[in-house]
Protein backbone atom coordinates (compact mmCIF):
# COMPACT_ATOMS: atom_id res chain seq x y z
CA UNK A 1 0.00 0.00 0.00
CA UNK A 2 1.08 3.05 -0.69
CA UNK A 3 1.32 5.79 1.55
CA UNK A 4 -2.14 7.37 2.54
CA UNK A 5 -2.67 10.38 4.61
CA UNK A 6 -6.03 10.18 6.79
CA UNK A 7 -6.12 14.08 6.85
CA UNK A 8 -7.12 13.38 2.92
CA UNK A 9 -9.68 10.50 4.14
CA UNK A 10 -12.79 11.73 4.71
CA UNK A 11 -14.64 10.76 8.57
CA UNK A 12 -17.86 10.90 7.18
CA UNK A 13 -20.14 9.21 4.68
CA UNK A 14 -20.37 10.42 1.36
CA UNK A 15 -23.40 13.16 0.90
CA UNK A 16 -24.74 10.77 -1.92
CA UNK A 17 -25.58 7.84 0.73
CA UNK A 18 -29.09 8.25 2.48
CA UNK A 19 -29.28 7.63 6.46
CA UNK A 20 -32.52 5.96 6.77
CA UNK A 21 -32.01 3.68 3.27
CA UNK A 22 -28.49 2.32 5.18
CA UNK A 23 -29.85 1.88 8.63
CA UNK A 24 -32.55 0.03 6.80
CA UNK A 25 -30.08 -2.16 4.40
CA UNK A 26 -27.79 -2.58 8.11
CA UNK A 27 -30.91 -4.74 9.86
CA UNK A 28 -30.89 -6.88 6.72
CA UNK A 29 -27.48 -7.40 6.89
CA UNK A 30 -27.62 -8.38 10.46
CA UNK A 31 -30.37 -10.95 10.00
CA UNK A 32 -28.06 -12.55 7.14
CA UNK A 33 -25.13 -12.22 9.57
CA UNK A 34 -26.71 -14.25 12.17
CA UNK A 35 -27.24 -17.13 9.62
CA UNK A 36 -23.57 -16.89 8.26
CA UNK A 37 -22.04 -16.70 11.71
CA UNK A 38 -24.41 -20.44 12.31
CA UNK A 39 -23.29 -21.78 9.24
CA UNK A 40 -19.26 -20.86 9.93
CA UNK A 41 -20.12 -22.72 13.46
CA UNK A 42 -21.80 -25.22 11.71
CA UNK A 43 -19.17 -26.14 8.84
CA UNK A 44 -16.11 -25.81 11.17
CA UNK A 45 -13.53 -25.11 8.46
CA UNK A 46 -12.88 -21.47 8.96
CA UNK A 47 -12.79 -18.45 11.41
CA UNK A 48 -12.64 -14.99 11.65
CA UNK A 49 -10.33 -12.57 12.79
CA UNK A 50 -11.78 -8.79 13.16
CA UNK A 51 -9.09 -6.24 14.29
CA UNK A 52 -10.74 -2.86 15.49
CA UNK A 53 -8.40 -0.18 15.98
CA UNK A 54 -9.31 3.74 16.50
CA UNK A 55 -8.73 6.17 18.46
CA UNK A 56 -10.08 6.73 21.92
CA UNK A 57 -13.79 7.19 21.67
CA UNK A 58 -13.86 6.34 17.82
CA UNK A 59 -16.82 3.32 18.87
CA UNK A 60 -14.81 0.28 19.07
CA UNK A 61 -17.37 -1.08 21.89
CA UNK A 62 -20.17 0.53 19.96
CA UNK A 63 -19.35 -1.41 16.83
CA UNK A 64 -18.64 -4.61 18.67
CA UNK A 65 -22.42 -4.46 20.66
CA UNK A 66 -24.41 -2.72 17.95
CA UNK A 67 -22.98 -5.28 14.60
CA UNK A 68 -21.72 -8.39 16.66
CA UNK A 69 -24.59 -8.45 19.11
CA UNK A 70 -26.64 -10.22 16.50
CA UNK A 71 -25.07 -13.39 16.40
CA UNK A 72 -24.86 -16.68 18.68
CA UNK A 73 -22.08 -15.49 21.71
CA UNK A 74 -20.81 -19.11 21.65
CA UNK A 75 -19.86 -18.38 17.94
CA UNK A 76 -18.72 -15.06 18.73
CA UNK A 77 -16.27 -14.27 21.30
CA UNK A 78 -14.34 -10.53 22.31
CA UNK A 79 -10.82 -9.88 23.42
CA UNK A 80 -9.83 -6.32 24.82
CA UNK A 81 -6.28 -6.20 25.25
CA UNK A 82 -4.90 -3.90 27.88
CA UNK A 83 -1.69 -2.83 28.74
CA UNK A 84 0.54 -5.83 28.94
CA UNK A 85 1.38 -7.71 32.01
CA UNK A 86 4.46 -8.25 33.75
CA UNK A 87 4.34 -12.09 32.44
CA UNK A 88 2.79 -10.89 29.05
CA UNK A 89 6.16 -8.43 28.85
CA UNK A 90 8.07 -11.20 29.67
CA UNK A 91 7.01 -13.12 26.26
CA UNK A 92 7.56 -11.65 22.84
CA UNK A 93 4.39 -9.17 22.11
CA UNK A 94 2.88 -11.60 19.85
CA UNK A 95 2.62 -14.64 22.24
CA UNK A 96 -0.64 -13.24 24.10
CA UNK A 97 -1.78 -12.27 21.10
CA UNK A 98 -1.73 -16.01 18.92
CA UNK A 99 -3.35 -17.27 22.74
CA UNK A 100 -6.69 -15.47 21.51
CA UNK A 101 -6.59 -16.46 17.45
CA UNK A 102 -9.91 -17.73 16.95
CA UNK A 103 -10.51 -21.83 16.60
CA UNK A 104 -12.30 -22.81 13.63
CA UNK A 105 -15.99 -22.05 13.60
CA UNK A 106 -15.38 -18.82 16.03
CA UNK A 107 -15.57 -15.41 15.26
CA UNK A 108 -12.76 -13.46 17.56
CA UNK A 109 -12.93 -9.76 17.86
CA UNK A 110 -9.93 -7.72 18.69
CA UNK A 111 -10.60 -4.78 20.53
CA UNK A 112 -7.28 -3.21 20.71
CA UNK A 113 -4.93 -5.68 19.52
CA UNK A 114 -1.02 -6.03 18.53
CA UNK A 115 -1.08 -2.96 16.47
CA UNK A 116 -0.73 -1.40 19.72
CA UNK A 117 2.70 -2.34 19.94
CA UNK A 118 3.94 -0.80 17.10
CA UNK A 119 1.12 2.60 17.82
CA UNK A 120 1.20 3.66 21.40
CA UNK A 121 4.49 2.37 22.13
CA UNK A 122 6.00 4.56 19.59
CA UNK A 123 4.16 7.93 20.38
CA UNK A 124 5.05 7.40 23.46
CA UNK A 125 8.82 6.14 22.31
CA UNK A 126 8.73 3.56 24.30
CA UNK A 127 9.75 1.46 21.42
CA UNK A 128 12.16 2.91 18.36
CA UNK A 129 11.99 2.98 14.94
CA UNK A 130 14.21 -0.34 14.21
CA UNK A 131 12.37 -2.29 16.71
CA UNK A 132 9.02 -1.12 15.34
CA UNK A 133 10.42 -1.99 11.75
CA UNK A 134 10.94 -5.60 13.22
CA UNK A 135 7.74 -5.55 15.04
CA UNK A 136 5.93 -5.03 11.40
CA UNK A 137 7.57 -7.68 10.00
CA UNK A 138 6.74 -10.08 12.14
CA UNK A 139 2.73 -8.93 12.61
CA UNK A 140 3.12 -9.75 8.41
CA UNK A 141 4.02 -13.11 9.41
CA UNK A 142 2.14 -13.91 11.89
CA UNK A 143 -0.73 -13.11 10.42
CA UNK A 144 0.13 -15.12 7.18
CA UNK A 145 0.71 -18.16 9.63
CA UNK A 146 -2.77 -17.83 11.29
CA UNK A 147 -4.37 -17.13 7.65
CA UNK A 148 -2.51 -19.95 5.95
CA UNK A 149 -2.75 -22.71 8.69
CA UNK A 150 -5.99 -22.36 10.53
CA UNK A 151 -8.04 -20.89 7.76
CA UNK A 152 -8.53 -17.49 9.36
CA UNK A 153 -10.11 -14.32 7.86
CA UNK A 154 -8.21 -11.73 9.23
CA UNK A 155 -10.49 -8.43 8.80
CA UNK A 156 -8.41 -5.66 9.86
CA UNK A 157 -10.76 -2.21 10.71
CA UNK A 158 -9.68 1.61 11.68
CA UNK A 159 -12.25 3.36 12.64
CA UNK A 160 -11.20 6.82 11.36
CA UNK A 161 -12.63 9.67 13.47
CA UNK A 162 -12.08 13.68 13.35
CA UNK A 163 -10.32 15.42 16.51
CA UNK A 164 -13.69 17.20 16.81
CA UNK A 165 -15.91 14.49 16.99
CA UNK A 166 -14.02 12.90 19.23
CA UNK A 167 -13.32 15.83 21.59
CA UNK A 168 -17.12 16.22 21.54
CA UNK A 169 -17.41 12.29 22.34
CA UNK A 170 -15.37 12.47 25.41
CA UNK A 171 -17.10 15.72 26.76
CA UNK A 172 -20.26 13.98 26.73
CA UNK A 173 -18.65 11.53 29.05
CA UNK A 174 -18.49 13.77 31.72
CA UNK A 175 -22.00 14.62 31.31
CA UNK A 176 -23.97 11.65 30.64
CA UNK A 177 -24.29 9.69 33.67
CA UNK A 178 -24.68 6.47 31.65
CA UNK A 179 -21.27 7.28 30.12
CA UNK A 180 -19.32 8.60 33.05
CA UNK A 181 -17.52 4.92 33.99
CA UNK A 182 -15.95 5.21 30.32
CA UNK A 183 -14.39 8.30 31.52
CA UNK A 184 -10.23 8.74 32.28
CA UNK A 185 -9.01 12.26 32.36
CA UNK A 186 -5.60 11.14 30.75
CA UNK A 187 -7.70 10.74 27.35
CA UNK A 188 -7.92 14.00 27.37
CA UNK A 189 -3.82 13.89 27.44
CA UNK A 190 -3.38 11.58 24.97
CA UNK A 191 -5.49 13.88 22.47
CA UNK A 192 -3.24 16.22 22.47
CA UNK A 193 -0.68 13.54 20.75
CA UNK A 194 -2.90 13.63 17.82
CA UNK A 195 -0.85 14.62 15.14
CA UNK A 196 1.95 11.56 16.06
CA UNK A 197 -0.53 9.10 16.23
CA UNK A 198 -1.94 9.60 12.80
CA UNK A 199 1.36 9.87 11.79
CA UNK A 200 2.49 6.25 13.44
CA UNK A 201 -1.23 4.91 11.92
CA UNK A 202 0.09 6.22 8.30
CA UNK A 203 3.21 3.98 8.72
CA UNK A 204 1.35 0.83 9.95
CA UNK A 205 -0.91 1.04 6.94
CA UNK A 206 1.69 1.62 4.63
CA UNK A 207 4.10 -1.53 6.23
CA UNK A 208 1.21 -4.19 7.45
CA UNK A 209 -1.17 -4.27 4.95
CA UNK A 210 -0.46 -7.58 3.41
CA UNK A 211 -3.80 -7.95 4.35
CA UNK A 212 -5.35 -5.27 3.91
CA UNK A 213 -6.74 -2.40 6.36
CA UNK A 214 -10.64 -1.10 5.85
CA UNK A 215 -10.04 2.60 6.98
CA UNK A 216 -13.65 3.10 8.17
CA UNK A 217 -15.44 6.61 8.44
CA UNK A 218 -16.64 6.64 11.59
CA UNK A 219 -17.88 10.13 12.92
CA UNK A 220 -21.49 9.18 12.41
CA UNK A 221 -22.48 5.28 14.09
CA UNK A 222 -24.88 4.15 11.32
CA UNK A 223 -22.35 4.43 8.39
CA UNK A 224 -19.52 2.40 10.45
CA UNK A 225 -21.76 -0.08 11.55
CA UNK A 226 -23.04 -0.75 7.86
CA UNK A 227 -19.59 -0.72 6.46
CA UNK A 228 -18.19 -3.01 9.06
CA UNK A 229 -21.43 -5.13 9.00
CA UNK A 230 -21.42 -5.49 5.11
CA UNK A 231 -17.29 -6.42 4.82
CA UNK A 232 -18.34 -8.87 7.29
CA UNK A 233 -21.26 -10.49 5.53
CA UNK A 234 -19.06 -9.95 1.99
CA UNK A 235 -16.31 -12.09 3.56
CA UNK A 236 -18.47 -14.76 4.93
CA UNK A 237 -19.99 -15.40 1.62
CA UNK A 238 -17.10 -15.07 0.05
CA UNK A 239 -16.39 -18.73 1.85
CA UNK A 240 -19.03 -20.49 -0.06
CA UNK A 241 -19.65 -22.72 2.80
CA UNK A 242 -22.53 -25.40 3.48
CA UNK A 243 -24.05 -27.37 5.81
CA UNK A 244 -22.28 -30.13 6.69
CA UNK A 245 -24.36 -33.33 5.79
CA UNK A 246 -24.99 -36.09 8.03
CA UNK A 247 -21.36 -38.32 9.71
CA UNK A 248 -21.22 -42.10 8.87
CA UNK B 1 -33.52 -29.65 48.88
CA UNK B 2 -35.74 -32.91 49.77
CA UNK B 3 -35.50 -35.60 46.85
CA UNK B 4 -37.58 -34.70 43.24
CA UNK B 5 -39.04 -36.76 41.09
CA UNK B 6 -38.47 -35.46 37.82
CA UNK B 7 -41.26 -37.46 36.30
CA UNK B 8 -43.69 -35.72 38.27
CA UNK B 9 -42.49 -32.31 36.92
CA UNK B 10 -44.46 -31.06 34.06
CA UNK B 11 -41.93 -30.64 30.94
CA UNK B 12 -44.25 -28.04 29.20
CA UNK B 13 -45.82 -24.34 30.32
CA UNK B 14 -49.05 -24.97 32.59
CA UNK B 15 -52.09 -24.24 30.60
CA UNK B 16 -53.43 -21.46 31.88
CA UNK B 17 -50.01 -19.76 30.26
CA UNK B 18 -50.40 -17.88 27.00
CA UNK B 19 -47.92 -18.57 24.09
CA UNK B 20 -48.03 -15.64 22.62
CA UNK B 21 -48.38 -12.94 25.55
CA UNK B 22 -45.07 -14.80 27.00
CA UNK B 23 -43.62 -14.23 23.65
CA UNK B 24 -44.09 -10.96 23.87
CA UNK B 25 -42.97 -10.52 27.58
CA UNK B 26 -39.47 -12.17 26.30
CA UNK B 27 -39.50 -9.29 23.68
CA UNK B 28 -39.42 -7.07 26.36
CA UNK B 29 -37.40 -8.39 28.68
CA UNK B 30 -34.60 -8.78 25.99
CA UNK B 31 -34.55 -5.14 26.00
CA UNK B 32 -33.81 -4.60 29.70
CA UNK B 33 -31.59 -7.56 29.67
CA UNK B 34 -29.37 -5.34 27.07
CA UNK B 35 -29.34 -2.71 29.50
CA UNK B 36 -28.90 -4.42 32.39
CA UNK B 37 -25.86 -6.38 30.98
CA UNK B 38 -24.33 -2.30 30.22
CA UNK B 39 -24.86 -1.40 33.33
CA UNK B 40 -23.10 -5.35 35.22
CA UNK B 41 -20.38 -4.16 32.73
CA UNK B 42 -20.38 -0.37 33.68
CA UNK B 43 -20.11 -0.76 37.65
CA UNK B 44 -17.51 -3.77 37.49
CA UNK B 45 -18.60 -5.20 40.35
CA UNK B 46 -20.31 -8.03 40.14
CA UNK B 47 -20.71 -11.00 37.63
CA UNK B 48 -23.30 -13.52 36.98
CA UNK B 49 -22.18 -17.56 36.32
CA UNK B 50 -25.34 -18.93 33.96
CA UNK B 51 -24.69 -23.34 34.18
CA UNK B 52 -27.02 -24.93 31.47
CA UNK B 53 -27.45 -28.74 32.16
CA UNK B 54 -29.74 -31.05 30.52
CA UNK B 55 -29.89 -34.49 28.16
CA UNK B 56 -28.47 -34.15 24.62
CA UNK B 57 -30.98 -32.17 22.21
CA UNK B 58 -32.69 -30.52 24.97
CA UNK B 59 -31.62 -27.26 23.65
CA UNK B 60 -29.02 -26.25 25.24
CA UNK B 61 -27.53 -24.10 22.26
CA UNK B 62 -30.77 -22.94 21.13
CA UNK B 63 -31.13 -20.83 24.47
CA UNK B 64 -27.56 -19.64 23.94
CA UNK B 65 -28.02 -18.09 20.70
CA UNK B 66 -32.06 -16.62 20.93
CA UNK B 67 -31.60 -15.48 25.17
CA UNK B 68 -28.00 -13.96 25.30
CA UNK B 69 -27.45 -13.04 21.45
CA UNK B 70 -29.98 -9.77 22.90
CA UNK B 71 -26.36 -8.75 25.02
CA UNK B 72 -23.06 -6.91 24.15
CA UNK B 73 -20.89 -9.74 23.07
CA UNK B 74 -18.10 -7.88 24.94
CA UNK B 75 -19.75 -8.79 28.25
CA UNK B 76 -21.25 -12.00 27.45
CA UNK B 77 -18.56 -15.26 27.22
CA UNK B 78 -19.47 -19.22 26.34
CA UNK B 79 -18.02 -21.48 27.15
CA UNK B 80 -18.76 -25.18 26.04
CA UNK B 81 -17.36 -28.31 28.27
CA UNK B 82 -15.96 -31.20 25.84
CA UNK B 83 -14.81 -34.31 27.47
CA UNK B 84 -11.43 -33.61 29.12
CA UNK B 85 -8.25 -33.52 27.90
CA UNK B 86 -5.02 -35.47 28.98
CA UNK B 87 -4.05 -32.21 30.21
CA UNK B 88 -7.15 -31.44 32.17
CA UNK B 89 -7.48 -35.13 33.57
CA UNK B 90 -4.17 -34.95 35.23
CA UNK B 91 -6.18 -32.09 37.39
CA UNK B 92 -8.76 -32.17 39.95
CA UNK B 93 -12.25 -31.84 38.07
CA UNK B 94 -12.43 -28.44 39.43
CA UNK B 95 -9.33 -26.93 37.79
CA UNK B 96 -10.61 -26.30 34.27
CA UNK B 97 -13.72 -25.03 35.75
CA UNK B 98 -11.94 -22.60 37.95
CA UNK B 99 -10.23 -21.20 34.94
CA UNK B 100 -13.16 -20.49 32.98
CA UNK B 101 -15.23 -18.78 36.39
CA UNK B 102 -16.14 -15.13 35.00
CA UNK B 103 -14.15 -11.99 36.32
CA UNK B 104 -16.24 -9.48 37.35
CA UNK B 105 -18.23 -7.64 34.97
CA UNK B 106 -18.78 -10.37 32.63
CA UNK B 107 -21.94 -12.68 32.14
CA UNK B 108 -20.15 -16.16 31.62
CA UNK B 109 -22.17 -19.28 30.11
CA UNK B 110 -21.44 -22.80 30.55
CA UNK B 111 -22.69 -25.19 28.07
CA UNK B 112 -22.24 -28.15 29.86
CA UNK B 113 -20.19 -27.81 33.21
CA UNK B 114 -18.40 -29.12 36.43
CA UNK B 115 -21.84 -31.58 36.66
CA UNK B 116 -20.89 -33.81 33.75
CA UNK B 117 -18.03 -34.98 36.11
CA UNK B 118 -21.33 -36.30 38.73
CA UNK B 119 -23.61 -37.11 35.78
CA UNK B 120 -22.10 -38.76 32.49
CA UNK B 121 -19.55 -40.06 34.45
CA UNK B 122 -21.77 -42.17 36.87
CA UNK B 123 -23.95 -43.27 34.17
CA UNK B 124 -21.12 -44.72 32.43
CA UNK B 125 -19.49 -45.93 35.82
CA UNK B 126 -16.43 -44.07 35.35
CA UNK B 127 -16.73 -42.91 39.06
CA UNK B 128 -17.99 -44.93 41.59
CA UNK B 129 -20.48 -43.87 44.13
CA UNK B 130 -18.24 -42.74 47.38
CA UNK B 131 -16.13 -40.49 44.75
CA UNK B 132 -19.21 -38.91 43.78
CA UNK B 133 -19.99 -38.14 47.22
CA UNK B 134 -16.95 -36.33 47.22
CA UNK B 135 -17.14 -34.32 44.31
CA UNK B 136 -20.93 -33.28 45.57
CA UNK B 137 -19.08 -31.40 48.45
CA UNK B 138 -16.15 -30.48 46.24
CA UNK B 139 -18.70 -28.20 44.07
CA UNK B 140 -20.74 -26.69 46.82
CA UNK B 141 -17.74 -25.54 48.25
CA UNK B 142 -16.01 -24.20 44.92
CA UNK B 143 -19.25 -22.68 44.09
CA UNK B 144 -19.31 -20.57 47.62
CA UNK B 145 -15.69 -19.84 47.27
CA UNK B 146 -16.75 -17.50 43.88
CA UNK B 147 -20.17 -16.71 44.60
CA UNK B 148 -18.28 -15.07 48.08
CA UNK B 149 -15.03 -14.15 46.62
CA UNK B 150 -15.83 -12.48 43.72
CA UNK B 151 -19.25 -11.20 43.88
CA UNK B 152 -20.55 -13.86 41.51
CA UNK B 153 -23.89 -14.62 41.43
CA UNK B 154 -24.53 -18.42 40.20
CA UNK B 155 -27.52 -19.23 38.20
CA UNK B 156 -28.03 -23.12 37.66
CA UNK B 157 -30.78 -24.53 34.55
CA UNK B 158 -32.03 -27.80 34.09
CA UNK B 159 -33.54 -28.07 31.13
CA UNK B 160 -36.42 -30.43 31.46
CA UNK B 161 -37.70 -32.25 28.62
CA UNK B 162 -39.58 -35.42 28.17
CA UNK B 163 -38.20 -38.63 26.07
CA UNK B 164 -40.68 -38.59 23.94
CA UNK B 165 -39.39 -35.00 22.96
CA UNK B 166 -35.53 -35.54 22.61
CA UNK B 167 -36.28 -38.51 20.27
CA UNK B 168 -38.27 -36.39 17.99
CA UNK B 169 -35.49 -33.77 18.19
CA UNK B 170 -33.07 -36.47 17.71
CA UNK B 171 -34.77 -37.77 14.62
CA UNK B 172 -35.05 -33.76 13.48
CA UNK B 173 -31.16 -33.85 13.27
CA UNK B 174 -31.40 -36.43 10.45
CA UNK B 175 -33.61 -35.05 8.51
CA UNK B 176 -32.70 -31.18 8.58
CA UNK B 177 -29.91 -30.48 6.08
CA UNK B 178 -29.47 -27.58 8.36
CA UNK B 179 -29.37 -29.81 11.34
CA UNK B 180 -27.34 -32.75 10.47
CA UNK B 181 -24.05 -31.44 11.84
CA UNK B 182 -25.37 -31.75 15.23
CA UNK B 183 -26.45 -35.24 14.92
CA UNK B 184 -24.71 -38.36 16.77
CA UNK B 185 -25.16 -41.54 16.19
CA UNK B 186 -24.02 -42.19 19.92
CA UNK B 187 -26.87 -39.83 20.78
CA UNK B 188 -29.57 -42.87 20.36
CA UNK B 189 -27.56 -45.19 22.39
CA UNK B 190 -27.19 -42.73 25.01
CA UNK B 191 -30.66 -42.17 24.63
CA UNK B 192 -30.87 -45.68 26.39
CA UNK B 193 -29.69 -44.77 29.82
CA UNK B 194 -32.44 -42.12 30.23
CA UNK B 195 -33.73 -43.69 33.42
CA UNK B 196 -29.91 -43.66 34.89
CA UNK B 197 -29.43 -40.22 33.95
CA UNK B 198 -32.51 -39.16 35.51
CA UNK B 199 -32.09 -41.05 38.59
CA UNK B 200 -28.48 -39.18 38.28
CA UNK B 201 -29.64 -35.78 37.91
CA UNK B 202 -32.29 -35.99 40.82
CA UNK B 203 -29.14 -36.91 43.54
CA UNK B 204 -27.35 -33.90 42.44
CA UNK B 205 -30.49 -31.86 42.81
CA UNK B 206 -30.54 -32.88 46.00
CA UNK B 207 -26.78 -32.75 47.54
CA UNK B 208 -25.74 -29.69 44.77
CA UNK B 209 -28.49 -27.35 46.35
CA UNK B 210 -26.91 -25.08 48.42
CA UNK B 211 -27.07 -22.80 45.24
CA UNK B 212 -30.28 -23.57 43.95
CA UNK B 213 -31.34 -25.30 40.37
CA UNK B 214 -34.53 -23.89 38.40
CA UNK B 215 -35.77 -27.31 36.55
CA UNK B 216 -36.96 -25.66 33.76
CA UNK B 217 -40.23 -27.13 31.16
CA UNK B 218 -37.95 -27.13 27.77
CA UNK B 219 -40.25 -28.95 25.49
CA UNK B 220 -41.24 -25.55 23.95
CA UNK B 221 -38.60 -23.35 23.21
CA UNK B 222 -40.61 -20.11 24.15
CA UNK B 223 -41.40 -20.88 27.75
CA UNK B 224 -38.02 -22.12 28.14
CA UNK B 225 -36.42 -18.57 26.77
CA UNK B 226 -38.92 -16.77 28.44
CA UNK B 227 -37.81 -18.81 32.04
CA UNK B 228 -34.45 -18.27 31.32
CA UNK B 229 -34.67 -14.78 30.03
CA UNK B 230 -36.82 -13.35 33.29
CA UNK B 231 -34.30 -15.57 36.32
CA UNK B 232 -31.59 -13.53 34.89
CA UNK B 233 -33.35 -10.10 34.47
CA UNK B 234 -34.19 -10.91 38.22
CA UNK B 235 -30.81 -11.57 39.17
CA UNK B 236 -29.67 -8.44 37.68
CA UNK B 237 -32.12 -6.11 39.12
CA UNK B 238 -31.73 -7.62 42.44
CA UNK B 239 -28.11 -6.45 42.69
CA UNK B 240 -29.05 -2.78 42.50
CA UNK B 241 -26.76 -1.86 40.07
CA UNK B 242 -25.79 2.00 39.44
CA UNK B 243 -23.40 3.20 36.85
CA UNK B 244 -20.12 4.84 38.47
CA UNK B 245 -19.92 8.27 38.96
CA UNK B 246 -16.62 10.31 37.53
CA UNK B 247 -13.42 8.71 38.76
CA UNK B 248 -11.29 11.66 40.60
Amino acid sequence: MSRINLKEINTRAGKEIDKQETKDKLVKILVELDELQNLLFAENQHSILVVIQGMDASGKDGVIRNVFTSMNPQGVNVKSFKAPTPEELSHDFLWRIHAQAPAKRMIQIFNRSHYEDIIVTRVHKWCDDKTARQRMKAINEWEDIISKHNNTNILKFYLHVSYEEQQERLKERIKDPGKMWKYNANDFEEAKLWDVYMQMYEDCFENCNDIPWTIVPSDQNWYKEYIIASTLRDTLLGLNMQYPGLKK
